[in-house]
């Protein structure tokens, strides 16, 4: 073992909601071993800290540090001594507490002087009097510290002051959000002087830094901060105290506690990985999506199965014992699933007709299960049939489950010759290549949840943030894809309950899949097939296509053949092109889009967002478009 | 009149939400004579450009601006050219909606040249190929241009096209956002060459200018830029065109468009007002609230007014005509009305027990009302009994209504000697001096209505901003005060739901008087007595007093006195003192607050709202406090 799977986890009380006994059952729960206790959280507390010591002490938490002891160091008389005797009231506390540790943040004080070795003879003096009880202190320095903002100057006066009760706190934010790093810490600072570390990731935001710190902190791997290689640094200086969390986030304190505490120390499992040798089993070889799978009952089967039709999909098999059907044009599956009291049964008693699963091709699904369990997220079998395969499953955030599969492309048996009666029609040639992507609309509290999970156990990568235009609000729209391209989810977020996505959201409970890309090679041969087929396709309005021709200067020829059809069109600067249409929503929920790539385009079309969804309000067309 | 007055009104209709004919709607049910057509929305519209004429022509709105019309000056070929084709087509457009100008917004792309002649001879192009279609360009320069993002830099490229059918476009959140200002504007800029004005306001952010302007603009009066002086400077320069607005909000997006609209049209009739000229009736001189009014139902009513009971109010008074009841503790009044078919059983039916109207005295009711009507405030008047006075009301934006009385420290006869028997207990001395501040909680996306409602009409002015950490979510609050300090209404709102102010704002339709804070000389005092009473004090826990003790140094006597009572207790850098308590909420909805200021104290003790909402959680002690 590694010394750094030994360092313990912690988590500040302020990373949680709810009242003390709340954020420290949570905690608990969670399976961290440590907390930092905030001083608010005892403020607001109706108990002694001596209870807060027992509470602890039932739950298996150390308490790891007091904290913040504000505005101490440096100033004039007769507020130093006053700072000096509120140290002294708040050593009793942690006396009773059981902890040892405080933590003083640099001055942001107008008052307090610049003056280095004034800081130090006041840092060194609390020391002093905090030996005397047996308690240390170590100091940080804030980012927004009135004078003192770097690590590096914070050793200096850790240094000057030369007490062994005054240390050094490190934290990831204070540091990496003024683009500072930790150059020189190995080789200056001695590892018994490194009392104390808190990690926390962050948005790259371009706002002061105290908002951004109070606001739009993260847990690592939530976020876009070096987090990994600042760790390591702190390991390779040989510090050995816990790996403790301190976020300060809007959403998160307003969100269930329990959730908020997993997905913290998850958070940690993933950094813990990240440092090499193996906490976690690897990352999955990701394929694309093998098929989504649709809750619903037998009216709304028949009723998707007649859109899905005008699309060209056939029924292509039915399951050897449940009530699920398999639909399929060339590589895009679709699984119907009516089976009472299966879990897509529940989720329909939930939501209505909703996608209640998809399915992930990976090289190995017992790993990921292995990866997921270690993580914390649920796993989940179905029961199985005799001779049926039992595919691991895992639930997402929003209840989705994600099942895993091998890849058939890669050698592995197809799930559907052991589960399903096929049809001739399971063989037929067909216009779709496989399932180009599956968006996911998500509450907007919900979001971090998602990408943790999306990084931490599938690796993906989160892609720029869009922000596109809804009539009713702004939509959020953030990418996650395999490294190799090989699978792209979307996830879209709207604080407007009025939006698309908004009231997608709304109507089901927390989120799930709004809308499933069928990737074509020839987008203008299905749509022509498909509106001869009375497929409900969206109408896009002339003026779009007016505008098309100014921004690309594309051909009055192929200018008609998208309008025609009501195609999309984007391209990238590359010269890479989207084509794509979309059908009008089912049932007012999940809509379907036609979509070819060509030339390596690697996006979704988020410039056309706003045209498709001006439209979806509108709603389908009355009449297929003519055909020329 | 004075020529501002004759500027017509403009609003773009990106600041609306909706389709574009609900915008253009909107906009005209506001009042507006133009509005701009944001490009956008007439690509996601499914008409035809003549179709928007039409409708615009209908409904009286002349079309001010098409916009915008991006990344065009000073691109190497072959995308000069593209972008002089690209303009052609747009100049179609603008022939088909019957507007002549178009808005070229500095180029942001990194392969634009810093090359002001080559601007200049691009853009001297494009005017002469408007000129020759009777159309004109005006040029602005973004907040983040690439090159060009101060407009003397655009004046200068303006002035070397020294082409009539080219001019200037001004935008006061471009300018102020980068702290510039207009100086020279009307020196060196021929009137003839200001085409075009865009108003925006936004609050004080220290974050990248592009996040700021597309996501946090407001109206004018809603934010802290300086808007009106930079009105009245363009106004010098002798601008002639029509007053438009362009607001990015990330609410308002979401907002209905007529409620935003009608802000949108308000915050110009305050701006021309700010001109000077008398647009508006004078501000009203303050002084205090005169009374809170409580919908209830009987039961609701027996019950609030035991509980009133306890801190001291008696029934003074009953209404000549009405099912309604004065309350009174010295210079405190409420009112509780239970009077079928009224306003108040209205709001009961829809809300249940709560604030449903607050009396303000006023110098000149009649003069406010007609403040309230030049600004499209509804205006409302309760049916009266006979010898009753009519007391006329304005509808706050959540529907609470706002009385307007004289004060009877002018000499105004008070109005309970008109409507209501008086008992004996009226003339009763009592404990409080009057009603401190009443505090509302408000839904998110309604905060900028609020602001507008207080500084426009009444013209109140905004205090700090504080964030106040609920145990479930943070609570943004902030004071709107008289500027004497007569009056104080704290708005309070929560993006999350599980907050106290989050739940309240659920439950209630929106918002609503949350608190309502008595004035006393002396706290001790009127808790001592409430709690020989029973009343429902909210306890403080004993952890607060400790740490109060090590903040202010407070003398342990002072600190035993406080903590006996659950008092908390503020100090302002002046000495000023707050000492104050907390009833636990009358049925889960309003609470009170026993409030003693001394020496100037201003604040609300916003740093103690921790352990408030913290023990609002806990609710009510089960005990009175030992009265030492």
């Amino acid at each position: 073992m590694t010394p750094r799977e030994h360092l313990p986890t912690s988590i500040a009380t302020v990373c949680l909601s709810g009242t003390l006994p709340d954020k420290l059952e949570a905690a608990a729960a969670a399976g961290f071993e440590g907390v930092e206790i905030f001083e608010n959280d005892l403020l607001t507390f109706d108990g002694t800290p001596a209870e807060v010591r027992r509470m602890c002490e039932e739950l298996g938490l150390a308490i790891t540090i007091f904290q913040p002891f504000r505005d101490f160091e440096a100033m004039p008389e007769p507020q130093r001594a006053r700072n000096l005797d509120r140290a002294e009231r708040k050593f009793d506390i942690m006396l009773a507490l059981g902890t040892e540790l405080i933590l003083v943040c640099s001055n942001t004080q107008p008052a307090t002087l610049d003056d280095p070795a004034r800081a130090a003879a006041d840092l060194r003096e609390m020391a002093d009097r905090a030996a005397r009880r047996g308690l240390r202190v170590c100091y940080e320095a804030l980012a927004w510290g009135r004078h003192v903002n770097r690590w590096r100057q914070a050793w200096d006066i850790v240094q000057r002051a030369g007490h062994p009760a005054l240390g050094l706190c490190l934290d990831s934010f204070h540091t990496l959000s003024l683009g500072d790093d930790l150059a020189g810490l190995a080789e200056q600072v001695p590892a018994e002087k490194l009392f104390f570390l808190q990690l926390a990731d962050a948005p790259r935001l371009s706002m002061d830094v105290l908002s951004w710190s109070r606001h739009h902190r993260l847990f690592p791997g939530q976020g876009e901060l070096p987090v990994a290689p600042f760790l390591a640094e702190v390991l390779r200086a040989g510090y050995a105290g816990p790996l403790s969390l301190e976020i300060f986030n809007d959403e998160f304190r307003a969100a269930p506690s329990r959730r908020i505490a997993r997905d913290a120390r998850r958070s940690l499992t993933w950094l813990r990985d990240q440092m090499g040798g193996g906490v976690l089993p690897a990352l999955p070889r990701l394929s694309g999506l093998e098929f989504v799978e649709f809750a619903l009952d037998h009216a709304a089967r028949a009723e998707l199965g007649a859109m899905l039709s005008t699309l060209g999909f056939r029924r292509a098999g039915t399951h050897r014992s449940k009530d699920v059907e398999l639909w399929r044009n060339g590589g895009a599956n679709l699984v119907l699933n009516a089976e009472p009291d299966s879990a897509a049964a529940e989720r329909f008693e939930q939501l209505g007709p909703a996608v209640c699963a998809m399915a992930i091709r990976v090289d190995d699904p017992a790993r990921l299960v292995a990866r997921a369990q270690a993580l914390q997220y649920p796993v989940w079998r179905e029961r199985t049939g005799a001779g049926e395969r039992a595919i691991p499953a895992i639930r997402a955030p929003d209840g989705t489950l994600i099942y895993l599969v091998e890849d058939p492309a890669l050698g592995a048996r197809p799930i559907w010759e052991d589960d399903f009666h096929l049809s001739p029609a399971a063989l037929e040639p067909g216009h779709f290549l496989g399932l180009d992507h599956a968006a996911q609309a998500v509450a907007p509290g919900m979001m971090d949840s998602f990408v943790l999970f999306y990084r931490a156990l599938f690796g993906l990568v989160p892609e720029t943030l869009w922000e596109l235009p809804d009539p009713y609000g702004l939509v959020r729209s953030r990418a996650f894809v395999a490294p190799d391209g090989s699978l792209r989810l979307p996830l879209n977020v709207s604080e407007s309950t009025r939006t698309g996505t908004g009231r997608f959201v709304s109507s089901l409970a927390g989120a799930g899949v709004h809308h499933l890309a069928l990737a074509t090679g020839d987008a203008a041969a299905v749509v022509d097939q498909a509106a001869a087929r009375q497929a409900p396709l969206l109408d896009i309005p002339e003026n779009y296509y007016e505008d098309l021709g100014a921004r690309f200067g594309v051909t009055d020829a192929e200018l008609s053949a998208l309008r025609q059809r009501h195609l999309l069109y984007d391209r990238d600067p590359q010269g890479g092109v989207f084509r794509h249409a979309y059908t009008t929503a089912f049932r007012d929920g999940v809509f379907l889009e036609i979509a070819e790539r060509s030339g390596g385009y690697a996006g979704f079309g988020a410039a056309n967002a706003p045209a498709r969804m001006a439209a979806q309000r509108r709603g389908a067309r009355a009449v297929p478009p003519e055909i020329g």
